[in-house]
This record gives structure tokens, sequence and C-alpha cells, in this order.
């Protein structure tokens, strides 16, 4: 299967991708580094990302670029980082990708616990990650050709430690329940599932 | 009680903006018409309407912009309408509104069914829908001095048949059910919720 990491310079996409690899052809996607680069932000970068894959099988995200920060400071401005990054970001990669997947391939996003569980300082990932969250759910009843779509939805992650004291009393997600919940997504059968890690 | 209603010309604003006049002091706020003006797309639009409107207790928002169509011709252009309206609209009126909001007031926000039941033609409202929804929750634990905020999630309305063959098998909600679930916000002692009227 041929399966596209976007984000795989991150501490989630390098880690499914190492997971992946071993069974797959993937191709690696980041902002800078990886095989092929990709500024989520711009649908004309994504459009030629796709146009340098070509057809593929699964597309994985793991970039979700939001705004952290004491809500005093959170305005039009901020808020702007998870609605380009994470959320349209995540849904251009959809909107534009569909013309590109092999008939029954998969789309699978990434949220978080912030959707239901919000936390101090993360106002817009809480926004960004429902955001995608509703769009999956909607975008499971419009896509054709069998081609699937969900979101993986994980709490604070084993690997990002510097975040744990943001989330109090939040048992991290560790790495092979991510690698789990990815697999569930891009190898089972379901679509327009939020897959919850937490 | 000094009641903003944003969206006072629509089908939901005008009725709500009816039954709160019986015994509070209701601004109606419209696009074009109405006591005040203002566009919701634009921060600086929101800004200016505060300033006009002065302190107040109660900011009720009905004015959600999304766009209905075809999932063929769904770009991130088309998506705009809904992130720039519904889903910033609400976010700004928040945002800039906590500056001028009394004490103990509340800002009540208008999402829809279409967050968890997605329908053909409405992939752009589930997406907002759920970003107000997530903002909620997180604003709920942000806003200090004891301001509230919650969302009224009604299914199709009652007043607005043109849209129930878009609906299939969906319970219109009745003009008093979203009545009260205004009512439940407003001068209930909730917050963070949102009220599912379906």
């Amino acid at each position: 299967m041929k399966i596209v990491i976007v984000g795989a310079s991150g501490t989630m996409g390098s880690y499914l991708s190492t997971c992946f690899e071993k069974d797959h052809d993937v191709i690696r996607v980041g902002r800078r580094t990886e095989d092929i680069q990709v500024e989520v932000t711009s649908p004309e970068s994504i459009e030629t990302m796709y146009k340098k894959i070509g057809a593929f099988d699964a597309l994985v995200c793991t970039a979700g670029p939001t705004y952290v920060g004491p809500w005093k400071n959170l305005t039009d401005q901020e808020f702007r980082q998870g609605v380009e990054g994470k959320m349209m970001g995540q849904i251009n990669l959809v909107l534009i990708g569909q013309h590109y997947i092999n008939p029954r391939g998969s789309f699978t996003l990434i949220t978080g616990a912030l959707t239901h569980e919000p936390q101090k300082n993360f106002a817009n990932a809480s926004a960004a990650n429902a955001a995608v969250e509703g769009f999956v759910r909607a975008a499971a009843i419009e896509l054709e050709n069998g081609i699937r779509i969900n979101a993986v939805s994980p709490n604070v992650i084993e690997n990002s430690p510097r975040y744990f004291p943001f989330f109090p009393g939040e048992m991290p997600t560790t790495m092979k329940q991510l690698e789990y919940g990815f697999r569930k997504s891009v190898f089972g059968a379901n679509t327009g599932h939020v897959i919850r890690l937490y």
C-alpha cells in the first residue's frame, strides 16, 4: 500500500512512518525536510504535493499547528494559526486529495482530546480539532468510490513530555496506542469515525 | 436585563427578539437593518458594534452564514463562507465581547445538529458548528468574572420549511423549543454546554 504521511518530521509522524515502512511504501512529507515538502496552509502547495506523489492509497496527517498561549492574548490573529493550520490545512488535504487518491483509499486526520476535554491555553486547538471532527463525519457521506475518512484523537502524547504540565490528570496516549489508532483507520473498514485514544 | 441579539433580522433572531422584548431591554443587531448593524466577518465591525452598545448582560447570536451546495463544488474558497461567518464571526463576538460584557453576563452562540448528524451539501456547516462547540467548551474555562458561554444546537427549524427536503427524517425543532434552549442558556447557570434541541 502506498501511504502518504504528512507531518513526517514530527513526533507522531516520524514514529508512524517507521512503523508503516516495514510493510508499505511510505512517502514522508514535511514542511522543510523529508522526501517531499508541503506547506499545508497553502492550497497551491498541497496541489503541488499531490502532483509530485501521484496516485496513492492512504493519506495520514499528523501536522496540526495551533496557537498555544494565554486566553488574554487570544485574538482573531492568533486564532488563525489553528484555523489555517490544523483545520483548513487538513480539510484542504482532503478536498484536493480526493482527486488523486485511489478508489477504496483512505484519509486519516489528527484531532485530539481537547475537542471534548479543554485545557487552559488551548482554546484554539479545541476549536480546530472539533472542526476537523465535524468535517470528517460530513465528508464520510460525500466521498465516492469507496474512499473512507476518519480522525484519530489522542490525548497528550507519551513522547511529548514538555506538554504534560498543561494536561493535569490526563493519562498520556502511548505511541503504541497511537500506532493502533492509525492502523484501525488505514487498514480497517470504518468511515466517518473519530477514533478516541483516551 | 440588557440582551444583544445578533442576527435579529433572521428567522430565529426575530422570533427570539420578540420573545425576550416582553421582559427585557433587547438590542436588535442585523447586517443591514435593525437598531445596530454589524458585519460579523469583520473584527473591526464587531468592535464598533460593542462600542455603540456599551455594557450589556447577554449576547445571543443566531447569525451563521455557511456554504450550502454540492460537495463537488466545495473548495477552500467556498469553505471560507462558514469559516469566516458562522465560525470566526461567532468566536470573535466572544473574544472581543468579553471586554464589554457585564460581570456574570453570558454569551449564547448558535450551532446545529449537523455537528453530529451530517447531511449532504452541508459539510461546511458541520465543520463550523463543531468548531464553535469546541470553542464554547474551551472558553467556559477561560472566561472570568462569572461570565458564562453556551451553544444552542437546533435541528432544521420549524419556520424554515424550504430546508426540510435537505433533512430527511429529521424532526424539525419548534420555535418554542428554540426559545427555551436560549432561555436555558441566558437565564440559567450552566456554562460550556451545548444545549441540544434534537
